[in-house]
């Protein structure tokens, strides 16, 4: 045993054979297989997977990162994929057959026994991202009317099967959920004691169609390690484990992080310039696009600007400020959605604390930088303008800031865009015309 | 049994009595009753828990969220906090009596049994974040010389003290960590079997000390629900579950979006505008400063922009594209070492992959905003210069974002803040001080 198993770390020779590599690799844990595989080019990998046992590759292709997985199966032949899937836990073995084009996949399908076949065609009919898409079909259950003994008997049968077990279910005859029995409950149940009397029946349960976002929520929120998934008749029909909602969570976080940046999470494994270049352009072409209507804004202020050029000094301070209030605000309405899932209030009373809120920065910051460009520039008409207009855009940034986010909600676009650098574009456009605007109301008190 | 058990939503009657409240909350899931609570104000919540059995209130205060919890155990007296510390778990108990005031921390651990004080002391000499800040001390062990039929009298004694139990832990008279039993080996194991004889040897655990961060990583790769604490001689002092490790991962990416967005996530529970000024206000101080320096920089070149006006009607696309690559950049170098921890190769190999991207996206953006900016003004000079700068600030952004998350740990500043408003403004004075620097080296061309 070592100290901690996070410090296994293999770093294979590139230039060994994959026989030997694969006994370097033997008696690892399977994701520390994978990570040293992750390392390697796909092709070498098949090679090493090729050289493991069927079980031992089954159980590190599903460790390799996402997209050494897709590489991989790739360059795999289908009676190879066959194999490993039959490896599998249904759910993962949906999840490789999943990423496969439909000729291949088809001949996947072909090569499993019957009854697999059928159980991954039956998950693969769900969508990704909800509680049928994430679970596994393998799972102990038992007849309310059995024994502690029944139970038990159903544990060891399932033992190869079903990689971990934390709890037995219990449904009724037509297969309806109705309790659960903790193996905790199972060791110290009394021997011949019925499976309703020590069943929990208060069993927490989540149905095929939820989004596995509001399934991760109810892990959270119950402390749970799996969850039983039942149809729309109640029916127990998978199950979820806790270590596959961990992958949610991240997946989830890691969405609104690209959403939030203008980019994609898949870019960090790419490493074709062309290609990343092509997750990161769109962004850059609207904020490119923003910039060039900031600018046609601009030019039809040019007499202002002509006349007092030190207006234009300021374009960058109007625009910072638009674009962190913007973002500062849309960030907190939208972490706060997430957090309470479509729980939170609507957008009126949310409008009126963001409101409170931007005035007390609107107020502090303008009068403060009304000072200071009136000490530095001696024009108190045009330190009063630039202040004024800062304060105003600070209101309209958090409005925008607010609203977005709900409104993108009510169109079914995800909240998390409003972060992203298309509110800060708007919010640079619209800080533009405010601030011009204003000076040139004004323009006659400047100079 | 519901459906689905995230459905229970119930909304008191804030008129209603404390008694009366409690009632309707009997028999609930002790997460509905927090969840119930949370919306209301301190004091009626602490006269609700005052009226259920402590035990349930102890189950309720635990799922609270943060702010709530504190508000309460401000209200609640040493008496009352010291009940409901005795009913929770160690890690549950440290935490509650971790965010008292020395004065009633002092006060509710002397009205504590001395087992359970010293337990609660031991745990709060650990920093919050590392494993030892998050272990509870409660778990059940047996020494790797007993019999199967030993350890189920292990989890049979401990069953009402330890919430959750998945693992029976081995060790050796030292008490060092030297197997794992999962509770499915204890209920297949066969009578009279020695625990070393169908114990796991190859147990994953964590030390005392290591970062939360990490301790999250090992539960993801190894797909843990629970793990071994063990100090720096190998003793087992503790474990760590995953409903604790799901919290700590929330926590991680939400302190990210903060940082990301120069905010705080605890504005959220926030309800005075001040307050929440308080905590977003120095973020755009940064930005209104940093903004005043862009003018500074825009007033050097005056006489450039005195000569040609419409150079500065293209500084809202520089400084937006400065952010925009800025903030791409950095997110990615900063996602890339948060899923690598500190194995992602070091600063080099780095920038170069993002000199490529940016050269692909500065070319084909530089020579598009040349056509139009040529196309709108046929100024062939001014389009060049505007076109030449905007390539040459998107390769000088991607240095900033790749260069400063580095940088920032170096120093032992969360890389993070790097996403945040403080490279955005710095990228914002650079790109000026290059795209007017360029224009006024060329000044004579233009025009």
């Amino acid at each position: 045993m070592s100290d901690s198993r996070d410090a296994v770390n293999v770093t294979l020779d590139p230039d060994s054979t994959p026989a030997s590599m694969a006994r370097q690799l033997a008696g690892l844990h399977p994701a520390d297989i994978a990570a040293a595989l992750d390392r390697l080019d796909p092709e070498t990998t098949a090679r090493v997977l090729g050289e493991l046992d069927t079980d031992t590759a089954a159980d590190v292709i599903i460790h390799l990162e996402e997209h050494a997985l897709e590489d991989v199966l790739d360059i795999l032949g289908p009676p190879e994929i066959a194999d490993i899937t039959t490896e599998l836990d249904s759910d993962d073995a949906a999840d490789v057959v999943g990423v496969l084009d439909l000729d291949k996949q088809a001949e996947v399908l072909s090569k499993l026994e019957p009854d697999e076949r059928r159980e991954v065609e039956e998950l693969l009919k769900y969508t990704d991202e909800s509680a049928g898409g994430i679970m596994a079909s393998e799972l102990v259950y038992v007849n309310q009317d059995a024994t502690v003994e029944n139970a038990i008997e159903m544990v060891r049968a399932a033992a190869d099967e079903v990689e971990e077990i934390h709890n037995v279910y219990v449904t009724d005859k037509a297969g309806r959920l109705t309790g659960v029995l903790p193996l905790r409950a199972l060791v110290l149940a009394r021997h011949g004691a019925k499976v309703a009397d020590v069943m929990n029946p208060d069993v927490v349960s989540v149905s095929t169609e939820m989004d596995q976002e509001v399934v991760a929520d109810v892990f959270r929120k119950y402390d749970l390690v799996a969850v039983p998934v039942v149809d729309p008749t109640g029916k127990l029909v998978g199950r979820i484990t806790v270590d596959d909602i961990i992958d949610v969570i991240h997946e989830e976080a890691d969405q609104d992080f690209s959403l939030m940046a203008g980019t994609s999470e898949e870019e960090i494994h790419e490493d074709s310039a062309l290609r990343v270049s092509r997750i990161r352009l769109p962004w850059l072409v609207i904020g490119a696009l923003g910039g060039l209507a900031s600018a046609t804004v601009m030019s039809l202020f040019h007499i202002s600007l002509e006349k007092v050029l030190a207006l234009a000094f300021f374009v960058p301070v109007i625009t910072a400020m638009g674009g962190n209030v913007g973002l500062q605000t849309s960030t907190i309405i939208v972490r706060s959605m997430r957090s309470e899932h479509g729980l939170v209030e609507e957008g009126g009373s949310r409008l009126m604390r963001e409101w409170r809120i931007a005035l007390v920065n609107a107020l502090i910051l303008g009068v403060a930088v009304l000072l200071i460009v009136g000490f530095w520039l001696s024009d108190v008409a045009l330190a009063a303008i630039v202040g004024g207009s800062l304060a105003t855009v600070i209101l309209v940034a958090a409005t925008l800031g607010t609203v977005m986010p709900f409104a993108l909600r009510r169109v079914g676009v995800d909240p998390a865009v409003a972060q992203g650098p298309f509110v800060t574009t708007l919010n640079d456009i619209v800080g533009i015309l405010v601030y011009l605007g204003l000076a040139s109301a004004f323009i006659d008190r400047l100079g």
